[in-house]
């Protein structure tokens, strides 16, 4: 499915929606270690559900989600930590996952911690809490569920704002892959009108040096 | 709370609940990489919701779950995966989270669907579809969420019984992570009644082959 590798066009492609908070933390992930020309990205219609057609689930990614990489040789990748983990380390100078043992394990327990109290909250909340991708889409739903992820990730963003009171990045003194998951979620809670409270000046003030960030703002998530 | 490290005893404290399928995950890998001499284990009792209450959620885990690892000066680290890439790289020899960007990629790939697929979806049917910890821990239960992830669990059953028809360790040729965490997930299982499906040959037979491996076999999970 990918073009064919030249030595300067695309080799890998990535199953994309471009504003999808997912699809973006891979977008920044791309655009921070500078392989955009060596990617294509392919569009698939979450709001037509293309992810969760058999053909998608049993070909590209099991769990029916983006965004995913494809190798040239066709080999699959899912998952943004996966696909971050991968691209980080193709050019034998990770800058986004840690090199050091400690580094790398603070780094992945604050981007799972991203997950798990904030994005992955927020998109349980808009997949149940709200209309999501709409009835075509979302054929069970669970708005009581929906509701507490939705009450969770409000308490992550304070939890966060606490973190960036005593350092500047998610996972200490480096931008990480942790603050691309963050950024991710605030990409959905934007979407949800989700606000950060006023008063988290700390999460507030990190987000605004964030968006300023090239690899971020360069992003279709932020262009609108 | 560690205690001083000389040079032949434990510089590392992992709290820890034996026969917990989380805690199982990071005893496994610890076993593994031979690094049993060098961690003490303190107990902390799920049952009694200990690791809910406010000194453990500000002191050790924000997300309130088990295992956390406590380095000798104090930093912790939380999230299975996070401790495993921090053991596992701490000699400078991965085992466990591959080495070449490609494998760390498909590893971390599969851990995660480990986790999204099978064990966090059993955590979950355990938490909101039984009585789980008891009505002391378990304040919100939302039954018909849990037992919409106890199904997604056989599914996932059924799909890794696939991916091991073709190929011998979860992420491959090699054990790795991944592989822990679905025995994690199949610990759950048990604990949950959950059995594999008779027709998943190949998962339970890979299941028989991990349950054989001495880094598995010592664990309290299977020793009941």
């Amino acid at each position: 499915m990918t073009s064919s590798a030249t030595n300067n066009g695309p080799t890998m492609t990535v199953y994309d929606f471009p504003v999808g908070p997912y699809p973006t933390r891979v977008r920044i992930a791309v655009a921070e270690k500078k392989l955009q020309m060596k990617i294509r990205f392919e569009l698939v219609d979450l709001y037509k559900g293309e992810h969760k057609k058999p053909e998608f689930i049993e070909q590209r990614n099991y769990s029916g989600t983006l965004p995913v990489l494809e190798l040239a040789d066709g080999t699959l990748i899912a998952e943004c930590t996966a696909i971050t983990q991968y691209l980080d380390t193709l050019d034998g100078s990770p800058s986004l996952t840690g090199t050091a043992p400690l580094e790398q394990g603070i780094i992945h327990m604050m981007n799972k911690r991203a997950e798990i109290e904030l994005l992955d909250a927020i998109s349980v909340y808009f997949h149940h809490g709200t209309p999501g991708l709409g009835p075509l889409v979302e054929l069970y739903q669970n708005p009581e569920w929906g509701f507490r992820q939705r009450d969770k990730a409000l308490r992550g963003m304070h939890y966060f704002d606490k973190v960036l009171q005593r350092q500047p990045f998610i996972a200490g003194d480096k931008f990480s892959m942790a603050d691309i998951t963050v950024i991710g979620g605030l990409v959905f809670a934007a979407i949800v009108n989700l606000d950060i409270p006023p008063e988290c000046r700390a999460l507030l003030s990190w987000y605004e040096r964030m968006r300023q960030r090239e690899s971020v703002a360069t992003q279709p998530a932020f262009s609108s």
